[in-house]
């Protein structure tokens, strides 16, 4: 047997997955922030429900991990949150509307490896459901922007609209049956260049005429000049619920949103807005943060077939710790407790430092004080603290900061003060 | 397509979700304190790891989710986080020793579904590595005995120890073979008495007169006189062992830990301590957490066959929310603001809500005050804010304490310390 993980998937050790936690906490405030609350859905579903063609489609499906339980029930591991939190919508009928919800997960999906790819990851995703209004959209990208903010990355967020590329689409003359796979070479314009999207719709059998057409539109990020150039009624709808977005958010004061044509987004779930989030500077080029507006998934999966209006946005957690560079040490402790034979009195000590919320460890091995300082220093603990018989008898301790090396003899009150 | 989960897994909604964060942050809190750090593990493993004789054994492979990856390698879902640790330091050399963790996860087994059992299901767990003294146990049960503490709830911790029961066996006369197997049998005595276990023993081959004398050892809950019965050098050892223990726990004031002899825990990879938490009252008869020390478990997945000392324990959070009464609502905030024909103005005092802190909610549908009220009602949150036109030029808005009815005409400032 080989003692290694699954391939495509990893462990976090405690100095990486301390960080994580930092990150996952700050998001989670301000989520919370913003009066969203948490909502938990397993990561086994019944496969039918992820092979909806209204979720994420053949593409998702073919990445999809399978399996079976013991009664032979066809299941799937989850590939995102986005189709869970439907079905919940669905089968819970008595929430009420709007319906907020956050989640922080780990999705699956059975890909290739690339570098910063997995199999496992974890997604953080908020959601409005039952808002039709453009208020939803500008409420969830000033989260988006605080969020940013507080992860101290700088960040644009790029905005568009599904009913302006397909608006933009009809002009071009392009039948509908095209505009799907049309869209997915659109998107490519920021990341490949004109000549690239030029070539690939030519391949697609669009006329160099009307690839020509449509650079011209994709590449036109004034909402004024658009008006002029699109006449139908689609596209008409989606720059104006564009322009009503922000409008909104000026009022949000959401700095770092634009405009970007070009902008489809993969999944063809979305109806309406959609964003992407990427970092100003650095290596970083793929999104950090995406959603849209998903108006049609859920109604799909109910027999009642009614609407329910929905918008979201999903955190990329393993693109955003490549974003932040902090470092973290790989201890949660303030202080390191060093017995010298005095194993069974220093227990009160440090159980009177965790009763005072000082997180305190202990040495369990009765090592020697150098070996016990070695260990400290190499978890990256703050203080140690020296407990000796005599200290015991005099009920003063040694207390030594290991960064800057300097030790002070404290009473136990002093230290706790000092430590908090 | 049905609109359903899969069998044995289910939603949280955000009430029962938040509900069960909040005890997941208790649970945290106590591990930190005692200088845990966090790791975390993939839940996808490869199925020749989990499959290990020396992990969970036979039986629980028979409840393990086996699926496969595109390159048709043979994977598993973890049924556990003990195993995924083992292969963590296996992997890992470099860590240094002792080495704590926690670890917060899904774990999954195919089993049959019972009222309060599941095919995915959390587990807190706390370990330490590398540590051969009793003191790794003693912090363990001091954690545990603090976390029920903080939890509010009354428990009664229930100690053994492998090689008394091997010892015990070993005075019986009963051959090695069946030593696990009589073990597994003298286990069920808490739960289902002396009769049943008498004739379970005789139906496996033990005569009369051999199960009633281990009748008498299990029965015996007295160290001392048990270590009159005992002669053998293993049972000695796990006497000794337990007293140090019991010794320490007085040390860490840990008063509701109790000796009993017949606890023996169901896996076979424990090798001394083993102790399992119940309630002292109430319905929770099934155990709520349970651990022990299994010394050869890592060691065994290695070439070297290093020995890694090994104690950890796993809180189960299912049981522990059974055990848990409390209510909480389904919304995480403080307040709801309602624009009356102001959204866009409104936008600028939710927001300097939120830059306070304070966990606000806003109206995104233009709805009316009463169906808003209502609303905010239904979800449970404690105030909501009205702003009008006649407001927003006065400066002062209406707060309204949802559970008094008080209703009070406040200036920003003071609606901030209100909700602060």
């Amino acid at each position: 047997m080989k003692l290694q993980t699954a391939k495509g998937v990893r462990d976090f050790l405690p100095k990486e997955k301390i960080a994580r936690e930092k990150v996952v906490s700050t998001i989670k405030e301000v989520f919370e922030l913003y009066g969203f609350p948490p909502l938990e859905t397993p990561i086994l579903e019944r496969l039918d429900v992820l092979a909806s063609k209204y979720a994420g489609g053949a593409e998702i499906l073919k990445e999809t991990f399978k399996l079976k339980d013991q009664g032979d029930r066809d299941l799937a591991l989850r590939y995102d949150l986005t189709v869970p939190l439907s079905r919940v919508i669905g089968m819970n009928p008595q929430l009420r509307m709007p319906f907020k919800r956050y989640a922080i997960g780990r999705v699956f999906r059975d890909g290739p490896i690339k570098l910063g790819r997995y199999r496992e990851f974890w997604q953080c995703d908020v959601d409005i459901i039952g808002v039709r209004q453009m208020s939803a959209e500008a409420e969830l990208l000033s989260l988006t922007s605080e969020v940013f903010k507080n992860l101290k990355l700088d960040v644009v967020i790029r905005v568009n609209n599904r009913k302006i590329l397909n608006g933009i689409i009809a002009e071009a003359g392009i039948e509908k049956a095209k505009e799907e796979t049309v869209i997915l070479t659109l998107d490519k314009l920021e990341k490949f260049g004109q000549d690239y999207v030029v070539k690939e719709l030519i391949d697609k059998g669009i006329s160099k005429k009307t690839a020509d057409e449509l650079l011209t539109f994709v590449t036109t990020r004034s909402i004024a000049k658009l008006a002029k150039l699109i006449k139908n009624e689609e596209g008409k709808q989606g720059l104006k619920e564009l322009e009503e977005l922000f409008t909104l958010l000026k009022q949000f004061n959401v700095k770092n949103a634009i405009f970007d044509t070009s902008l489809a987004r993969g999944l063809s779930y979305y109806t309406g807005t959609v964003y992407e989030v990427f970092m100003n500077k650095g290596e970083i080029k793929s999104s950090i943060a995406a959603g849209g507006r998903y108006d049609k998934m859920i109604g799909s999966f109910l027999e009642s077939k009614r609407e329910y209006p929905a918008v979201g946005i999903s955190f990329g957690l393993n693109t955003l710790m490549d974003a932040i560079k902090t470092e973290y040490k790989e201890t949660v402790s303030k202080v390191f407790v060093i017995p010298i034979n005095t194993f069974k009195q220093s227990i009160k000590i440090v159980k009177e430092l965790r009763e005072n919320n000082i997180k305190a460890d202990i040495d369990l091995m009765e090592r020697g004080p150098s070996k016990n300082l070695k260990y400290a220093n190499g978890l990256g603990i703050p203080f140690v603290l020296f407990i000796g018989e005599d200290e015991i008898k005099k009920k003063k301790f040694k207390l030594k900061d290991m960064e800057s090396g300097k030790e002070r003899t404290l009473i136990i009150s002093s230290i706790i003060k000092e430590l908090s």
